[in-house]
């Protein structure tokens, strides 16, 4: 049998859950797969749509239970790709937001093989998006931070302080581990009051999801058993999270440092 | 003739104009809209996808040519919604990044109608990564800042000048008419030699790219005639869109505070 491999990589962003929130693009690349490597937080739904001689094969890493290394991850998706063609690389939201899509990116194409990028739509827009909240309101900021709670060495990132100092939303992905930590920081800065979210699984139907401010947030975390993986926002825009809530009573809500009841 | 009209408005995002980086529940809106508002950033090929009987109405804005006052939109998108049934109010990148779609939701909500949020692949993060430019990436940095260049009074957003001083990857909207200004802001604080990338058009064929350091990226932006609609991105992320660059030369960019040649 001759059969003409033509190795190809696509790096490809699931979105944050929802599985109608893949792109076109994406969804092309599934239906095109001959295989797939796909992490926990990208929606087993979307698996269906694969020809039915693609192989997939979970990759996925999770806080504390490191499943594959991403050396043995490049590996295979080089491996895969020279023996079987099409592999689809399927990570959850967008690949390049501390996803490591370019390291893989890198060793893709260090080793001469064709690679497409697939961007997502990512959780850290969308998530709050989906409650109603938008990163920046106009009247109330105009930047919003990302950060990462799990740096290299396990130490919070050093950006934080200075971000609190801003009127920047600070959306922090991976932090749920150390949100008594994190929102520490911020009531040492005088920001006790601020309006904080979290939200587990966004965009799922079993999305779980708390508001709080900085002085309370780690004990309603704890207390409603919100775990990995989540994101937490932290701004004046989550006041907007309760509709009926008109911008001139957020806006009072910033001045004031004050926060909903 | 007795049509039962059911009003519903979809906010949603087009993502950064690849037509196939709409996502499919977008996609599904589009398909099902009786009326489109869109913008200027949202692709004319997504119109197609509408049924024949939807209307297409553009209210697009462009910086310095105003066409739709914001009140005007939100008042079309209700007004169409009770009179014809479903409106896609169609904006480019995601709609709540500096999008205003927030003030959408807002305004739909309070005259009672039903609004479905559908986020879209923000441009922030595409672009860069359409470039191989990955916002983040470990050992260099651990944040990215999203900053709009045109804020409410005119003026630059004071965050700019924190940002500045944290290794945050800093990207901006909107901001291509101030390249100077804020390149110079880069400058002062000892910034000089950072990498920078301009991109027109992110991801249309057409597009346009320029790279250079914080000192001579406004030079650069002017001579080669790169216009709105556009993105900025400061960081030594910038050195990684060099396919051949590995990342130890990078890091030595980072150090040294230099920038490739």
């Amino acid at each position: 049998m001759s059969i003409k491999i033509e190795p190809h990589i696509s790096i490809v962003g699931a979105g944050p859950g929802d599985p109608e929130l893949l792109t076109i693009k994406g969804l092309k690349a599934i239906q095109s797969a001959d295989v797939i490597l796909y992490d926990a937080l990208s929606n087993d739904l979307l698996l269906a749509e694969a020809p039915q001689h693609c192989l997939k094969i979970y990759v996925g890493k999770r806080a504390n239970r490191h499943r594959f290394a991403q050396a043995e991850i490049n590996r295979l998706m080089v491996q895969y790709a020279l023996a079987l063609g099409h592999v689809v690389r399927l990570k959850g939201g967008d690949p390049f937001v501390f996803g490591r899509g370019h390291e893989e990116l890198s060793y893709a194409r260090e080793n001469g093989l064709k690679v497409d990028l697939v961007p997502g739509v990512s959780s850290c827009i969308a998530v709050p998006e989906l409650q109603g909240i938008p990163l920046t309101r106009r009247g109330i900021n105009e930047s919003f931070w990302v950060l990462t709670g799990t740096t290299k060495d396990g130490q919070l990132s050093k950006d934080i302080a200075l971000a609190i100092q801003t009127s920047a939303t600070i959306v922090i992905l991976m932090g749920i581990h150390k949100i008594e930590q994190i929102a520490g920081l911020f009531c040492e800065q005088g920001k006790a009051k601020l309006p904080v979210m979290v939200v587990q699984n966004g965009s799922y139907s079993y999305q779980k999801k708390v508001i709080g401010t900085a002085e309370n947030i780690a004990k309603k975390v704890k207390e409603q058993g919100i775990g990995t993986p989540g994101i937490i926002v932290f701004g004046a825009v989550v006041g907007l999270a309760t509709e009926n809530l008109k911008l001139d009573q957020v806006l009072s809500v910033v001045t004031s440092e004050g926060t909903k009841k």
